[in-house]
């Protein structure tokens, strides 16, 4: 019986469990101590009515012979998916259709899960800094090669770096990548690329034949109009794109599970439709999403719950703009947090990315994110994020200015 | 840009998407005419009481900022886990204990998740018949061999022959196997074993280092109580086999996607534990299941909850004994369907297995699945399912009788 040996590889354990499990020992050290959490980006506002509404009745119908629902299908339900369709890219001019659409419990699980679709020996490339699950998934699936514990990267990756001097915006390499992994807006920087930036991207893919996974998780957060919201809006990409979105970020579904993921039809490599492998491994290894999950989903795109989600994004938005000013009255250098939910931050006095992560839970009570649980290109940064509650992000503002003796 | 090869390798599409197909192409042919699905094995009572109850006051609870829940652990839940261990294991003698237990949108995710966990040359034993989920995961992951489409089957496979001469129940085999997937009580054929018949599963796992992936998500249609409902019953297989459930069948949760699986401490190969190999996959690749979903579960382990589900279920054991003496009025030879839902019959007269799908659709209105669908040995039977409308299985029997000429 032989292990999937690419585990015992993997360094340490996933970034949002170890900081869970420092700030859970900080707490049994110091009971009664408010914590207040602007590291994992989790929502903190509650679902909205429409969305409620929807879910209540769906629960209903559930308990009803006549309206009862057994097995969806796989793909999530027309409902939904004519429902995205329409809105958020039909609306666009983009000529994506139903059946690109797949309804899933969330992007994590299917940016995890892609990597099915793939031989162990491709190239993949991934920026640096970069969300963790991109490079873990893949060094899992023996793509990766060896990791490096000194220079903390992995032998097989391509490693784009996003740093100060590039406006953390990756330039396609010289080498040739199949698989590039983007994310826009970004996390954990909270840049966003503009319209030239990804048909340079996509460009290349098409040049090398590679693929680009793209991320567009935290789109709902752009308010600039020549910012791009999802890769289709550059001509070509449906011939080497996929796209994750997920209703985490846009509607508060972090505890309640819903994403998509759109392969194009015209997706195809060697002969072979990247949409009809996905539509099989779907069937196969997944039963859709909850029916009352859907229902939530489907209520994000009345013009109610487009009123309602679109407040709940402004009060991030501000959460955004206060982080950017508090951390910048700290004396800090600061990126991100417009268009986007994530503010990225030089560390105080060129201290390390956890040395400072552990300051501020100490000293400030605030959970951060510390920049090189991102790649060794987040070293001498850390990462705030725009959904804590917006009640305390001031009065955190306030603290991390204070520990940081401003 | 290399593609997962083995996908194209894979013949036809899955076999309840082919069912769904022909289902689909017959009613758009036949307009009007009634169907009665006994295929696939999809529940048709609704959610019961205890468990809406639970879900409207969660969903209510996702509303209001006090009570809004995000992440939730990504192993589940404390509330769901200790009720399952007290309820599931604890109440058979079994020392499972919480940290064992890893809730997720149901067991057909997990099933196929979990041949992440592998080397893609082990030897993995399946059945024949066999539900194809097993099958077809490790035919992606490459672990299959190559498909004979004359014998119908993978090259690299272990087949288990359960033929009417061995009683259905497979025997360890001669060769080693490094991984064996077994179902009790069994889909497609409502076998059950014994306790000596598991033991002897274990005997041979310990002794050949294998791992057994029981699947045990129809262990609450077992009232016999000499038969085990977990493979944590047999003493040992805490070192050689990880168990799935499901709420699907249980509690009639195919809609509403819940199940977990279990992976004892005790459970290491070459120094590593499969408990944390599963714990970062799942940290890795997976957000955890819907928070409105598992208070859903929680509730059907209430008094309340279980008095309800124990009433569903009973309705299907009654479902199950209509249809296996319906298809002895008709002439046919039956197996399965006590203990278990399922029921596994003869075709008639010798007739193949989908001929015999297409006979009972297109003559008597009621979907069936059919045995080849299953495996090789499959060839020559039918499936039907006691999950069917209580209100309609008796018609179903009478037109199946009619069809049949008797």
């Amino acid at each position: 019986m032989k292990l999937n040996e690419n585990y015992a590889k993997m360094p340490g354990s996933y970034l949002f469990s170890e900081i869970a499990r420092r700030v859970a020992a900080f707490s049994s050290e110091h009971m009664g101590r408010e914590i207040i959490s602007l590291g994992i980006g989790d929502v903190t506002l509650p679902l909205v009515p429409a969305v409620t509404e929807a879910m209540a009745k769906a629960v209903a119908e559930m308990g009803v012979a006549a309206t009862f629902r057994g097995y969806g299908p796989e793909q999530g339900y027309a409902f939904l998916r004519d429902a995205i369709v329409e809105h958020d890219f039909a609306s666009l001019g983009i000529g994506i259709t139903a059946a690109d659409i797949f309804i899933s419990d969330g992007a994590k699980s299917d940016c995890g899960n892609i990597v099915d679709l793939f031989d162990a020996d491709n190239r993949v490339a991934v920026c640096d800094p970069v969300y963790p699950v991109y490079v873990d998934t893949n060094a899992m699936a023996g793509r990766a090669g060896e990791y490096d514990s000194e220079t903390g990267r992995w032998s097989n990756l391509i490693y784009l770096s996003c740093v100060k001097e590039n406006g953390f915006i990756p330039t396609p390499p010289k080498e040739k990548a199949d698989l590039i992994y983007l994310c826009f807006p970004n996390n954990p920087t909270g840049t966003t690329a503009t319209r030239e930036q990804l048909a340079e991207w996509v460009d290349y893919a098409l040049y090398h034949d590679s693929i680009l996974l793209f991320d567009a998780a935290y789109e709902a957060f752009i308010t600039d109009p020549n910012i791009p919201h999802s890769i289709y809006e550059i001509p070509g990409s449906e011939h080497c794109a996929i796209e994750f979105r997920s209703f985490s970020k846009t509607a508060g579904f972090t505890g309640t599970r819903c994403g998509y993921t759109v392969i194009p039809a015209a997706l195809e490599r060697h002969g072979q439709s990247l949409r009809a492998m996905w539509n099989r491994r779907q069937c196969t290894k997944f039963n859709g999403t909850a029916y009352v999950v859907q229902r939530g989903a489907e209520a994000v795109y009345t013009p109610e719950g487009q009123a309602q989600i679109r407040a709940n994004i402004e009060i991030y938005r501000n959460n955004a703009a206060l982080i950017r000013q508090g951390l910048e009255d700290a004396g800090l250098t600061v990126f991100g947090g417009r268009n986007a939910p994530y503010i990225w931050a030089e560390t105080p006095n060129g201290m390390s990315s956890w040395d400072t992560f552990d300051l501020l839970l100490r000293e400030a009570g605030v959970v951060t994110t510390p920049g090189a649980g991102f790649g060794p290109c987040g070293e001498g940064y850390f990462r705030l994020s725009a959904f804590g509650d917006p009640q305390k992000v001031p009065q955190a503002m306030t603290r991390i200015r204070i520990a940081l003796g401003r």
